[in-house]
């Protein structure tokens, strides 16, 4: 397979049609709000039939680099609503009440923007379906590059699996114990089943008990939420402007808040200027290790860039080398959870927080710790050796120690 | 009453405690996620008892001045479902699984950042609520300023309530005309009112009807969104760099996006640096007229800002002049809707959209006109003499001029 170079493409409207001169085998498309697609030919003869794809995202205060896009989200409410109304036509159980409905009368609401991004991006990653389900996709793209709304948003997004895992647990309860639940419960049920089958498994009429749906859903959500830890699916970079403190520091808080929302960071980014000094990088080098860290030309991230410039410079080299498909720095990776079963302490790896900000709470015994820090929560389920309550916490190198009795 | 001067607050927490030296009248206070608020102390004598509070925004491209925010929307989280649980303590629908929902296990999904902002802010601002209901508010603010977490989300959370009617309507039709909303619908709006009544209404268990209570929320959305055309109750700023014609281009066009939403624009602020050129200025203030154009020297919407300095600049006046809570620049405003029976014309007033980027739809008959550009739709009803199927249309001076037959 061609080797493709994972650039950052600002998602200017302008460069949804850009190739890159002398590489005629690299596409960029551009197919939904705030991601960017680049892959190598499909057509390549030893693309392996398993192949994933990698998710690419970069996290930094806004005007550090990262590009904002305007999005359409409006044209993304009619496929949903189209497949619900398809699905309801075999059911027929709002007796034409949805078929009435003009989807292109429906504006977009707040909020509405980043959950129609993620599901148009879990369309082209597939980070939900199983293999066999991805393997009859027809697209199929090496890296897809995301650029959120916010970094906020984009560190929800990541979150946004293992999160819903308890929505869906609650959910299954108010369905399966109350007297509400058991009367409308299967029928939405097999609606939402009914929709959501149609695209992407064919239709399911002859019906799964509500059982069976509940246990599927909840198998889809684990697998999401484990593709976040894969370094060769997902891909999470800091970005940051080395010469200022709010950037560098909002950097560090970013690659905690990740951590805290069940992804791992691959490395940092550093726009370099011409008068960033030798001890502004040996400052955020240390800052950020053992990350791998890299300077980039401010024009790659600038707008609008000189590509061709772009790829003739040296420093480009290293950065490209860091955002390859080929590396994952597995052994550059903190563990952001380590048990010491002797010594009975937690120790979260948390760089960027201070032990003020972070809460913790258990709620069941002692086998649990709920972690809580910036606007993500984190479930630790504890080892047996070590269960129990909370006896002390201290901070120490980036990581909060909690000591256990 | 003191009067209050609306300054522009950068969101940063360390201005949460921050008052002006020599005007201890002024308070600001940090309330919520992007919500910043600025008061007269509500002990002053000659406050109107029906005062009500207005609400600010500025929208513009990222980095031209807005600022961004993190929210601690997990905090926000907690608020809904602890009345929810109240409501259910005394209807005893969910026979304890609600009750058992730990709050502080639910994760902030993608989206509900803007959700709870935009609760948050309804909370202080009060655009839903009647006047009795808002008299009986403690907390009394002149102005609230809302830093959004972009401006498409902003413009979305303007548009919201006249987007949420149809929405509204749709679900009210599935409650009352399918067997399943005939048999749930019920209990859950019965759930619903009663855990907005316990904030806004006390308790409320002896019960309304079903079509009372729907009648109850189609009248609040419709409150609700006719508060954006008020320039007494909303200020809408847009912010750009005149030297840079993308962040021009930008704020034309959030000026039609803001119209399309259905709110008005107030006036545009240019953030000048030393080497702003005279030819600029002309060229910004002849694009935006009739719109009041006031530069603003950078350090007012920089970070962090001396505000004993910005106090002095003579051009601070001009900018505290067009935000001053007295002017309301209703001659200055272009109708955003003109009809002409004569010519049986439509006129529709988009600055920075191109005819491509519209699109005209018809779905009842020709006595509406459905209106698409960008990701915002807009209904318009047409008045009976000029019903009829779209036969034309063309951009002339920044408006969509169509012709019915």
């Amino acid at each position: 397979m061609a080797y493709t170079t994972p650039l950052l493409f600002p998602s200017s409207p302008s460069y949804s049609s850009l190739s890159i001169a002398s590489n005629n085998s690299l596409k960029l498309a551009r197919r939904a709000a705030r991601v960017l697609i680049m892959a190598a030919a499909s057509s390549d003869a030893d693309v392996p039939p398993n192949k994933t794809t990698k998710l690419v995202t970069f996290l930094g205060k806004g005007g550090s680099g990262k590009t904002t896009s305007a999005v359409f989200a409006a044209q993304m409410l009619l496929e949903p609503l189209k497949r619900l109304k398809e699905a309801d036509a075999r059911l027929n159980m709002t007796q034409g009440v949805l078929e009435g409905v003009v989807g292109e009368e429906l504006g977009v609401l707040p909020g509405m923007d980043t959950i129609f991004s993620a599901l148009a991006l879990e369309n082209l990653v597939g980070f939900l379906r199983n293999m066999s389900q991805m393997n009859r996709d027809r697209d199929k793209f090496d890296i897809i590059v995301y650029d959120g709304v916010s970094t906020e948003e984009t560190i929800r997004m990541i979150g946004a699996t293992s999160k819903a895992r308890l929505y869906l647990k609650y959910l299954r309860h108010l369905s399966e114990r109350t007297d509400l639940g058991r009367l409308a419960g299967p029928s939405l049920l097999r609606l939402a089943d009914e929709a959501i089958s149609l695209s992407s498994r064919g239709s399911n009429l002859n019906g799964k008990l509500s059982t069976e749906i509940w246990d599927d859903l909840e198998l889809t959500l684990e697998r999401g939420s484990s593709v976040f830890v894969e370094q060769s699916r997902f891909g999470c970079y800091l970005v940051m402007d080395p010469e200022n403190p709010v950037s560098v520091n909002a950097a560090l808080r970013y690659w905690g808040c990740a951590i805290q929302a069940g992804a791992q960071v691959s490395g940092a980014l550093g726009i370099v200027s011409p008068n960033s000094s030798v001890e502004s990088t040996e400052t955020v080098k240390n800052n950020f290790s053992p990350l791998p860290y890299c300077p980039i030309p401010p024009p790659l991230l600038g707008s609008p860039p000189d590509w061709n410039e772009i790829m003739l410079y040296k420093i480009s080299e290293d950065a490209r080398e860091l955002l390859s498909l080929k590396r994952t720095n597995s052994n550059l990776i903190v563990p952001s959870v380590q048990f010491n079963v002797a010594k009975k302490t937690v120790n979260l790896f948390m760089p960027g927080f201070d032990k003020s900000e972070i809460k913790l709470y258990q709620f069941r015994g002692g086998s649990e710790l709920l972690v809580e820090a910036g606007d993500q929560r984190r479930i630790i389920r504890l080892p047996s050796q070590i269960q129990g309550k909370v006896a002390g916490a201290k901070f120490s190198d980036r990581s909060l120690v909690i000591t256990l009795r």
